[in-house]
């Protein structure tokens, strides 16, 4: 990977503290022609999970070269490891708690085990010189991507790790009714519900539009291609930008409507589409 | 316009899903030297008028060269047009939903409709290879601003249109008992309630400090200079940052203290000023 | 001080109404090499000892040179003072309220009064040619900071002043019983309380890992390194990333836990370590 400069920053942080900014003031002063930029600061403390699918749904927009930095960290302190991880196009820096679960599946599916380099963050050379035990965001991480960024080689930052932890991501499963039973991954700020349904285990389950979903006690088959395409009021399913099946309310807020949340299970029976 | 390379973003995203984020990275992807920053992400969801007013408030304190970038798209995927305009010293990116009424009035007050370049965005050249259905502020309107950005000319984006979807904007009326009545267009942060009576308006009619308020059964003289002239825990009119009458409390949030907010109407009662 | 263009912004505007990113559109238009970033906007309104004290963790964070711009003024329009400050790493614009108090002591421990320069900003040469009554970070802060960062010496900005206005700022006192008191200074968005007791301050007074926190009628001797020490749902004590004592719980909200806020009081009692 070629480093551009720039770093996006995924916390659980928020913006009002001045901790994100720290981060990057940090990576500023090692860094002087990095690039910061907010990914998001709004995790919900400690929801590593949370952390791992939005990161997923969005570093691959980010231009070639660039760094993500995660500081989701409830292990802070503990034992705990700090690693980054090099595939051809992006460089991640994070705690090693499972928040680079997508990421890593979606890049040895891409690239392979074998060009992608993991290690542990173990020579404090690249940190800085005094290490808080509450704030390894500050005086490690974000040191770690600045030098990442300004190019520094990724087998420098510390030995080389075989695997990382990883979140148990839980797959679609069949019912013994046929039904396929998922769950909600994600609810965005509009309300809608965004599933573990995606597009390629639809397709490969043999349907897309002729599906009907089962959440609570409600049955959806207003199958949809875009939001304006529904009635307003009424709760539609779609494959979303990210490209799984997701529940919305045009100009509403499914989530809300529906009262669901992260976790809440769906189903979703299938038909065979009729010939061709 | 000479594009500078700095593109404001307005959404109603808000910073939680990364969906703001992702319109930066694609920026940079496309067109690295580009300066993407936040104007606001905070938009209601859907609310094209408040987009369109807060744009309105501010874009002009940004250097010209500028790109303004719109995403508030509650008619993402139907027929709704995508837009670019260009005046001698922005250029702005929206739907073509009235989100720039405001905008299109001053350009038009100050530099004339034939300095002005208004196209439908229908060359995909500018695009992203995929478009989503549900997604057009990264497939579409954060590419061409990028473009743009980069010196791409407004007129290689699509067709020429003659005008654009304009919202209804309420001006203030008289009243058969001489009163002008207006509403609140919005409500910031402080509690700031700022109306659709500019300065420019109180000058035509006659007035400025020599004005009372009414506003449900409140009667307000209290006419001030800045927010230090009043006394606390009082409502205040005074021209505000923006150019308009606005009611406001000293330290206090006169929106939660009156019990109003945007939409509802007031009256001032002028009073010719006397002699010179 | 030699500037490097980049100017933080600590302001209580939110991220709602445009007025941050006004501020920036401003810099960037007075200075398009000046590299604006948001330190924090969620000061809540019209708090200036809470501006202060964030300010203040987090400022010396970031590259030598950097322009720190604070608007956090409820007395906009007054007579209060528009204050720069100048060591000789940073540089410092805002409103003479005291929120500059933690800076200023630290500045002059650390470098002297000698080496500090402070001035009135009275010289509307640095100024946007308007000036609201309302609106000084667009018309005078904003502006005068990215002078600053564009190598405008800081004494061309108005007259020298001897001294600033300064917060009360309450130390721990000792009581007839031998306890500490002192107080929180800051809850923040994991729900931490950090307290007026400084690293520095416990090592005076000779002790550290060996004392008891009482807040309300509870005690808390849990006295942990880092999060991670603690059991769940316990309140522990602790040093913070910020060097001083904290009150938390792993994984939870110390603040909703103890239901204390900024400026409730805490009592320490410390035993003087055994041995050397």
């Amino acid at each position: 990977m070629q480093p551009t400069g720039l770093v996006t920053l995924t916390t659980d942080f928020g913006q009002f503290d001045g901790y994100a900014a720290v981060l990057k003031g940090v990576i500023l002063t090692i860094n002087p022609q990095a690039q910061p930029l907010d990914f998001t600061h709004q995790i919900e403390p400690q929801n590593v999970a949370q952390a791992a699918y939005l990161l997923h749904t969005g570093y691959r927009y980010f231009p070639s070269g660039s760094v993500h930095l995660i500081v989701v960290d409830p292990g802070v302190g503990s034992d705990r490891k700090a690693i980054a991880l090099a595939t051809p196009e992006y460089a991640f820096v994070a705690p090693d708690n499972g928040v680079l679960t997508y990421v890593w599946d979606a890049a040895v599916a891409r690239w392979g085990r074998d060009k992608l380099t993991l290690v542990e963050l173990d020579n404090p050379r690249w940190w800085r010189p005094d290490i808080s035990t509450t704030f390894h965001g500050r005086d490690i991480f974000a040191p770690v991507a600045a030098h990442l960024a300004a190019g520094v080689n990724i087998t420098e930052l510390g030995r080389p790790l075989d695997e990382l932890v990883r979140l148990p991501l839980k797959q679609p499963a069949q019912r013994p009714d046929g039904r396929w039973e998922g769950h909600i991954v994600h609810v965005d700020r509009f309300g809608n519900c965004i599933t573990s349904f995606t597009r390629e285990f639809l397709n490969d389950v043999g349907s897309d539009e002729s599906i009907e979903v089962h959440i609570l006690d409600q049955r959806i088959n207003n199958i949809c291609r875009t939001y304006g395409d529904s009635e307003w009021g009424m709760v539609m399913a779609l494959i979303g930008s990210s490209g799984r099946l997701e529940l919305a309310v045009r100009n509403g807020n499914a989530a809300q409507l529906l009262g669901v949340g992260v976790g809440d299970s769906l189903r979703i029976s299938t038909r065979q589409k009729s010939g061709r």
